[in-house]
């Protein structure tokens, strides 16, 4: 009882079949696929399938599965209204006010079967990048872009997003970064989505707490901070002062820099790594991923925990050169990521026990209640 | 690694200073107090001011305090309108959504500062019950009934509820429920909260994910189970048959009974016992209290394992004595819970770590990706 377990670090919650991280080694596996190759042969929808059914699709289930994601791509006109009152919100918190809102409307929301639970999930992954571009096209004073079903998800959010078609290089970047940030465990997201989850709760609930719990800088802000760091520095010269400077800030450290669980690099920052360098490259800015670069290396140079970049390093940079504004950056992430809310929402109440620690009283135990004229 | 600690029993996460509980003993302590002092001789919206402030109020400090409660008790009238387009949902689902609806449209959204949460807390506080309200209002195709401020925080919930002046023995009597619900360390809603607040997000954030959490059957729902188990009852006589029916189906558990904290009785059953009772009398309904009453007798002679009532077993007959909606019954679970939450949203801020707990894989690891035409 005298032990705390701040942070719960080192504490094991439960078992797991949807990814294995090996922090020491830098393996990340969905599934028990690497994340390699799913990275470099698969599509996003692939690893939503796999993530959700724990098998890959053959190519009839693949299409089956990809053909209920274009038609579900639309929301209820009563869930466009809420985001036109909600319009002024940051777009995380419109998201999380519009997914919670989204419950009132699928039939399936209080149809707790694992059956009902899969629709639901593919619901959620067919909406998520919906809700984000109608709240971004309705707080700049524009219509919502209607949903393409000719196009892939990651081709379809970025349609949505810009009103236009995608290149493929801009497309192929988008679903990279959803497939790398598809699924990571019992990260804060996820876990708060099992403690609602682990009461019984419903998907629309336990969802709508890992948005909420996505939008904090330490989860779902280090792509922002580090984009902002890169136009803060501005040219690759400038690097070197700019970190020995921060090196000497305790309170004022480098974002993009160290994990958690990853003692080696973050084997998701190798491809965002890449796209960052492509994408720069062909719109002829290539002065971020210069900057990007040396700041890597610089950091290398101090021997401490941290020195590897995470997935956010590059990240940010490749949504600036796509052309999305800094406040969208979380949402993009909770699109990447619902596939694997749902699958570790879906373990959860598979074999639950509902989740409730203890905290320990350090106040005092013996004051007196003292009437109100008394005091 | 090998240990797991699912459902972080007796796992210690932090301290607190908002509330003791001793299980063994039955005692609950809010900041130092004993429960039934606060149940006798307190208000709610004293018990508030000392769960946010960490003292019990002078008269003045407890009079401004009300005042700010009072004057932030209406809505802006964007909120009603997302309330109307959830009118549809369940209760506890249209809190979730107006509360998360209600971040875009408060001043201190994105102040993190301590003061800043001070006021979110306290406007949260005063806006639980007016969102509830109107909610009920709305889907009986009525018009909201707008807040008095010449109420208590608890005569004000009822006259919005029933559009009529409450009697001193309900407004008495929900009080009670409110106080005798504020705070309860980290139980599974104040820990999603603790969880959503750990990666630095927002109150609003924070609090969403604990209605979503509270929803549950296994955290919030047990006094509706129980008010339904005593209409299918129906009499006092057909208790014992029911009751070892029950104990032969052990998937059909008598809801109301045990605690995962508590080994001894609730300490907070005695106050609703007796407000159960004094309002069965009043309403010349004495059987409910009675049916109750010979179920605890009964279950007291299988001895095992939560034999003892816990809050909830009481808390559904006086919401069904009320007048009350079963449906209701969660989110007045929340408007009583909501001072609490804010207390523990404010310390994990306080002191903050990221909460994040590892899975153990148990899944192969050497799966080889097969292009999708060889499946």
């Amino acid at each position: 009882m005298d032990t705390l377990s701040k942070g719960l670090r080192n504490v094991v919650l439960d078992k797991t079949e949807s990814s294995f991280i090996d922090g020491e080694a830098g393996i990340l596996l969905y599934r028990g696929y690497n994340i390699h190759d799913l990275a470099e042969h698969s599509t996003f929808e692939e690893v939503c399938y796999l993530l959700l059914q724990g098998t890959l699709p053959a190519r009839r289930e693949l299409e089956a599965f990809s053909g209920r994601l274009k038609r579900q791509r639309a929301l209820p006109p009563e869930v466009l209204e809420v985001i036109r009152l909600v319009k002024t919100a940051h777009p995380i918190d419109a998201l999380r006010t519009t997914v919670s809102a989204v419950a009132a409307f699928d039939p399936d929301t209080s149809d707790d079967t694992p059956e009902a639970n899969i629709r639901k999930s593919e619901r959620l992954i067919a909406q998520f990048p919906t809700i984000v571009c109608a709240h971004e096209s309705i707080r700049r004073g524009k219509e919502p872009v209607e949903p393409r079903d000719d196009l892939s998800h990651a081709a379809n959010f970025l349609y949505m997003l810009g009103g236009r078609d995608p290149d493929r290089e801009a497309s192929e970047a988008m679903e990279m970064d959803f497939i790398l940030h598809a699924e990571h465990g019992a990260n804060a997201s996820a876990f708060a989505a099992r403690v609602t989850a682990s009461t019984m709760s419903d998907m629309y609930s336990a969802v709508t707490s890992a948005i909420g719990t996505l939008k904090g800088p330490l989860h779902g802000g280090a792509a922002e901070a580090v984009m902002k760091m890169a136009l803060e520095i501005g040219e690759p010269g400038r690097v070197h002062d700019y970190v020995s400077a921060r090196q000497k800030d305790r309170d004022n450290r480098i974002m993009g820099f160290g994990h958690r669980v990853y003692k080696a690099e973050d084997p998701r920052a190798r491809h965002m790594r890449e796209k960052s360098r492509q994408l720069g490259e062909k719109a002829g800015q290539e002065k971020w991923y210069e900057i990007l670069q040396a700041v890597e290396k610089e950091m290398a140079r101090y021997q401490r925990h941290g020195i590897y970049v995470n997935v956010d390093f590059y990240a940010g940079s490749v949504y600036y050169l796509l052309g999305i504004p800094e406040d969208l950056f979380v949402p993009i992430f909770a699109i990447g990521r619902i596939p694997g809310w749902c699958a570790e929402i879906t373990e959860q109440y598979a074999n639950n026990m509902l989740i409730r620690p203890l905290l320990k009283y350090v106040g005092p135990k013996d004051l007196k209640y003292v009437p109100i004229d008394q005091r």
